[in-house]
């Protein structure tokens, strides 16, 4: 099984799909470049995903930056809680991930304590993996890169995409006219500064993500038609795997109907962009496992040669990070959820006393007020206000508790959501993996990505570089080059060692053109896993291919 | 003017082009979102880029990390002299630009020394800007934002995605089998800690570029046929105002044949996604001016609200780049250039002795060889040798100058790099400014934007939410999505309420279900800038909107 992985990792580097960044400095660890072909493979994963995931569901694409200041991740509680457990080799230096260290020991390592992970490694006589020699303390390590906006505000590069949705619900919940479920999507990079990265593709301190957070009203009924009897493969918390529907997965109640709902279609998509999706399984967290915004989440697995590997989380993070940001900002982050008929009711409201409040508290008077009129009375002598970081204790002499009667047609509340969180590099990673094979007769290595993923959609060849056929060749690339596809044009070596290259890295589709074309301006199209080969008109060219691509069955009914 | 900007503001906050990022905490300066609606039109942006100036031209796309080492900025010179001059008021503390605070009172502040700036300061009696208040010293400020990777290795968020490419050069030149010109693009962000951005989405802490590093052998002779008779705006460095074809600009040497050229694509692009091309000029550099990296410079430039702004940098930035990263890496960045025949040369050549190296340096000694191999020998008793950041002095016993004749085929060399460098996030702000316009007879806001930018391609509305309109209108906008359109569904309000909400955020076309529809399967599709309507077959809509998107000129044809 290392096998796949260093003959995949030498056509990475020699045909440019990925490889270690700044080898020229002697590489840093967890940096990759994605070459020609990877970029335009996880440009066109991402073209497909959003149009599946995005325009298909009518969400919101959004974009915000990767730099946040510091507010929103002690909000987020990423600054408290983002942390890996690092211990040092005393002899070498190097350091490590301690829970990796330990894992063969111990069937859960997140939930032990810096200590009993030390306990561990000492019992167990586990040394430095690199020279052997003796580690030192566990400590805690955190993940986020940081750095300094303008002279003095402290700012961290994003440990996932979310937060930039997070504090514009108020914003998006707007611009979708106040209506749940919304759903915000985006695409970017984000950054974990991993304590020693060593698995190549698959941990990287800079990634690309794709995520969506759905925003949905906790108490409405799940619309059951939006799934069906599409065959989950499911491994929950207890160590089960089950296959059952989807439908029959939302009945029993195992997990929320919108997490089942995106099982679904993250299945469906895993096998558009060529994943076999026999190796794919949804694994749910163990209570220990779960990040501390979650209180359920599934990751979806991909069997590859280094087992299962998490490629798509689906979080349910209930409220926690709407709540947080309302506690963190003072702002209001919640939706409004109207009753089916008005209700009458009594309410005891804090109605606050400026002429007090605001001697007291001056600048901050009226933040205050604000709040304490969104707070429930409590029948204490004073009360605590959070404004920003900052609390406010505030004498009960200061407002009035009143009980007021009225009229209300709903209420406030703060949505949940339910977050699809793909890693894209894994993504890529896995379909690589899933994509290679080598020709029984030959051993030529191919890769049998799919047309829509493929980064190069044909090459073309003239047959001989000469009698024009070269000249002809060029002409249909330009051409094709004009309507949008990416092609190229090799006249180097024998058709057969072209194609052999072409295989390499994934080209669906060769156009050779020979002394046929120069009369009656056909060429040959030869489809990758089958090799075999039809006639098509020239002019007729730019449609077939735009047909493959989409639909890549085709070629067997034009064959 | 400034109305513009406010009104732009208004409907991009209000509808979800872009917004300042981080306002539920008081926002940080330099920072944007883009919503629904600006989020798409980058990617739209990105997407005709990408076809344009990476597949119509063979280019090769990569994807390259945002953080990188430290040797790779001291390298490229960014740690040195990527920096502005800065001034603090004395009051209130603010920061300010020095140069910026200047320009109204010297011609090229970028010539000015630091004591220079602060003797303008004070001879004209300019003041803090915010408050009045006295400014202090002039002082250096580092623009690139740092960080820290793993533990202790320092690291910069990179100021232009260029160097990622340039890193890669000799992997990249082996990918295009050894040949020039070799161009190669990026899509991504950028950072740069601005000292204090004020001037919202034209100056950014952290935006969008799209560049290209085309290498070339500078001694090949540019071929004519890549540019033709296209009349270029240009604005040459003693400030005469030209206006020639590009034919005519390359035969009088004003700049380098692949400058002209990407000018002549540029014009041609700027066009193409919605700029108004009279407003567009091609400003050259004064030498004081000049990034420390180049040669020449060329900015391309739009007049809007604020003025004439830069876009988008064609800057020939010859061989420096490579030149740098050969020496601090030590790897051979040369390309080769093979001659027409083969020649026979004398050359002298330093021979090292490794039984003096060796001992001498130990394990530098084979880098050390290897270096002096490749060097030029010079009559001192020693030389000095660089590697990486180390200087190594080796005596000349330490090797033999020998001369040697040989027969070669060619010679290696330092190719030089012609780079377009767009400011995509400037580039959709012009796009906005230039696509504004408000209905004569109504005073209703419009965004004219060109189809293939639009980020919603077409809005669907039943004539009422009745009679089943309501479900067809629905099932059309689920075909379309299905399809790959961006499309809503709207029936709030009049049919005109609705035309003018989807026309301030630039959607193209607008299609209405009417009773009509209901008998013969035809709709209304109203086409945004004419307001002119046609009917169209249901079945029809996505072939008709697909070549409506891609030549919005047939509507009238239609019509």
């Amino acid at each position: 099984m290392k096998d796949i992985r260093s003959k995949l990792s030498d056509i990475s580097k020699r045909r440019g799909i990925y490889w270690p960044a700044y080898d020229i400095y002697g590489g840093v660890g967890g940096f990759y470049d994605y070459g020609p072909i990877g970029a335009l493979m996880k440009k066109n994963l991402i073209d497909l995903w959003i149009r599946e995931f995005v325009v298909k569901d009518g969400l919101h694409l959004i974009d915000a930056p990767a730099i946040g200041p510091e507010m929103v991740y002690r909000a987020s509680g990423h600054l408290e809680k983002f942390t890996d457990y690092m211990v040092r080799c005393e002899k070498c230096g190097h350091a490590f991930r301690a829970d990796e260290l330990i894992k063969d020991f111990v069937d859960v390592p997140e939930s032990l304590s810096p200590e009993e992970i030390e306990r561990v490694i000492k019992n167990e006589g586990i040394v430095c993996p690199d020279c052997g020699g003796a580690l030192g303390h566990v400590e805690e390590f955190h993940l986020m890169f940081s750095t300094r906006i303008g002279m003095d505000k402290v700012g961290f590069l994003r440990p996932e995409t979310a937060q930039g949705i997070f504090v514009n619900f108020p914003t998006l919940y707007r611009i979708n006219r106040e209506k749940l479920p919304l759903g915000v999507a985006q695409v970017g990079r984000a950054y974990r500064n991993e304590i020693s990265p060593r698995q190549g593709m698959l941990r990287q301190r800079e990634f690309n993500m794709a995520e969506i957070e759905l925003f949905i009203d906790p108490e409405m009924k799940f619309n059951e038609e939006l799934i069906d009897d599409t065959v989950l493969p499911l491994h929950t918390a207890d160590e089960k795997d089950l296959r059952i529907s989807a439908l029959e997965a939302w009945k029993s109640g195992i997990a929320h109907g919108y997490v089942i709902y995106y099982m679904t279609k993250i299945l469906h998509f895993l096998n558009k962009i060529g994943i076999n999706t026999e190796n794919v399984r949804f694994r749910q967290h163990h209570k220990e496992e779960l990040a501390h915004y979650s209180s359920d989440t599934w990751d979806c697995e991909i069997y590859i040669s280094r087992g299962w590997i998490e490629v798509i989380g689906i979080s349910y993070r209930g409220s926690y990070d709407l709540e947080r940001h309302m506690r963190y900002s003072g702002m209001d982050m919640r939706a409004f959820r109207k009753f089916s008929e008005e209700k009458t009711i009594k309410i005891r409201k804090i109605r606050p006393k400026m002429e007090i409040l605001g001697p007291m508290f001056k600048v901050n008077a009226m933040k205050i007020a604000e709040a304490l009129e969104s707070m429930e009375p409590i029948d204490e002598e004073s009360i605590d206000v959070l404004i920003g970081d900052k609390k406010f204790k505030v004498p009960s002499e200061a407002y009035d508790v009143v009980e007021e009667e009225s009229k209300v047609s709903g209420e406030k509340f703060i949505p949940h959501v339910v977050e699809p969180s793909f890693g894209l590099d894994r993504i890529i990673y896995a379909i690589l993996e899933h994509s290679y094979y080598e020709r029984p007769e030959s051993g030529y290595k191919v890769l049998k990505v799919k047309p829509i993923i493929a980064a190069i959609k044909a090459g073309i060849f003239p047959l001989m570089a000469k009698d024009n056929m070269d000249v002809k060749a060029k002409e249909i690339m330009r051409d094709l080059r004009y309507e949008g596809f990416n092609v190229y044009y090799d006249d180097s070596g024998s058709i057969g060692r072209r194609y052999a290259r072409a295989d390499e890295i994934g080209v669906p589709y060769c156009i050779t053109v020979d002394y046929q074309t120069m009369e009656d301006d056909t060429i040959t199209l030869r489809e990758r896993d089958s090799t075999k080969q039809i006639r098509v008109a020239v002019k007729d060219l730019p449609e077939v291919l735009e047909k493959l691509i989409r639909n890549p069955e085709l070629f067997e009914k034009i064959a």
